[in-house]
């Protein structure tokens, strides 16, 4: 397969940086973004812009995708100006936004249908990652249209693995998210347990987290709320997005999360209290306040 | 400070090994522990049996105590018999059963009445850690008798951090297995999302561990659970017990610990199911039946 032309929608904080890594790689990037001065980097660098997701669609061999929720994704793919309707058949879709995975098979159906291939591809790693080019991307989708976009997905991330079919990838997402949402909760109760009681934080992760406490968050986080910095590396609005997402896939499946829907809970919490374009560390302040 | 005869109480599994490297270190060791079998091993290669707790501390420099709970640690401390009533002054004390922080700080007070000294030293590592010499040591007393006992600590373990006064080594294990609970509440639940939706869970993991979702207990617990591997590295009934001590100290400095709670309830779901004397890892057992 031959591309030549790879359209990105959505050249925010993270597809920003992806964008660019495809343009590097010898790609011609066709540029699509709600916001046209987030593209602004991009089209200096020779990018072309549409004023049209649909037209962007009609005149790309490959389309990636990186937008908000879920209603996105949808509104983008299959609403009236969707992309699928207006892409030439062959044409590759990566969804690679955090989404649902029954629209994520939906979304495959209707692209096999009109004889063109759709992965959900979503990822970890964070704008780090993306700029870095080490993301992780967790893959759902056939094996051919895998095969045919890794040498695209390789310019993007390191960690690449097709994990089954459609829905896949964002399935995958999902666990991850559900083991980080507990594990912050555990974090928090940690570090408020560790203040109340008078005990100076920052030696108490000492002395816990290179042992069978330790993890990414307490290694990560906890030193940034230890140090009152909140800012997003992962934005709360998104992460309770994606636990949302989890929860109606559970209870679709009948399985039990009460400590998913415990963490979402808390997170709507502290969300409410103004803390919505924070980073997920700031889950802290309800024990804080 | 010059000793000689360092007592051992509780030589179980990570008792056993720890007086062992005391042993090899030079030290005479005396010994108590409930089933006198369990001490073989030790007085084969040359320790001092004692029959009660009472007559070992009185012929002892220093005694160390690895027992159960912290009802074990105040008949063995301050019960009729209690060692410190029997022990000389000037004798040190150091506990290393994961025990009750406000029972630690008692301990201590009583010692320093009658001219002794109690250090609180619980520890994490397990019996790998204790085997190796390897523990990490969570110290609360004072920082002279903390030095002075340095030498012993340091043939136990290699991550020896004076936290604070009285129970502060206790408090800071608290946070150790507060941070524990919650997170394996999220790796039992993502375990059990993957297998639900027909994910590969192995297959999950590589694309999951190494990132913000990764922690020590998704590395290697989380494998274990995928083998129905439920073998204790640390028993549920000893989680439990930890989950108490730390949700009383919570309650007492009226601190909100919704996911410890949680974590807590769950455990005893899932003891009562007859997994009391299976490895933390088989709180899965809960998401599997």
């Amino acid at each position: 397969m031959n591309v030549k032309k790879i359209g990105f929608i959505g050249t925010g904080v993270m597809g920003g940086s992806m964008a660019k890594h495809l343009l590097e790689g010898g790609y011609h990037i066709n540029v699509y973004t709600r916001t046209k001065e987030k593209a602004t980097e991009l089209l200096d660098a020779g990018a072309s812009w549409y004023e049209t997701p649909a037209e962007l669609a009609a005149d790309s061999d490959v389309v990636i995708t990186m937008v908000g929720f879920p209603s996105d994704v949808e509104e983008v793919y299959i609403g009236t100006h969707g992309i699928l309707k207006h892409a030439k058949p062959g044409t590759y879709f990566i969804d690679m936004t955090t989404s649902s995975p029954s629209l994520a098979i939906q979304i495959s159906r209707e692209a096999e249908k009109r004889g063109m291939f759709a992965l959900d591809a979503p990822v970890s790693g964070g704008d780090v990652g993306a700029k870095n080019g080490t993301l992780t991307i967790m893959v759902g989708g056939e094996e051919k249209p895998f095969q045919d976009m890794m040498p695209i997905l390789t310019l993007l991330g390191q960690n690449i693995v097709l994990q089954g079919s459609a829905g896949s990838g964002q399935h995958t997402k999902m666990c991850n998210q559900i083991a980080i949402a507990s594990n912050m909760v555990g974090v928090c109760e940690a570090l408020a347990y560790a203040k109340k009681t008078g005990l100076d934080p920052e030696k108490v992760l000492t002395s816990i987290s290179a042992g069978a406490a330790g993890s990414w968050s307490l290694s990560n986080l906890a030193p940034r709320i230890i140090n009152d910095n909140f800012e997003p590396g992962f934005y709360i609005k998104h992460f309770i997005k994606d636990m949302k997402i989890a929860i109606d896939e559970a209870e679709k499946m009948n399985l039990h999360v009460p400590g998913l829907s415990l963490a979402k809970q808390l997170y709507e919490s502290v969300s409410q209290l103004g803390e919505e374009n924070s980073g997920t560390q700031a889950l802290f302040k309800l024990w804080n306040n």
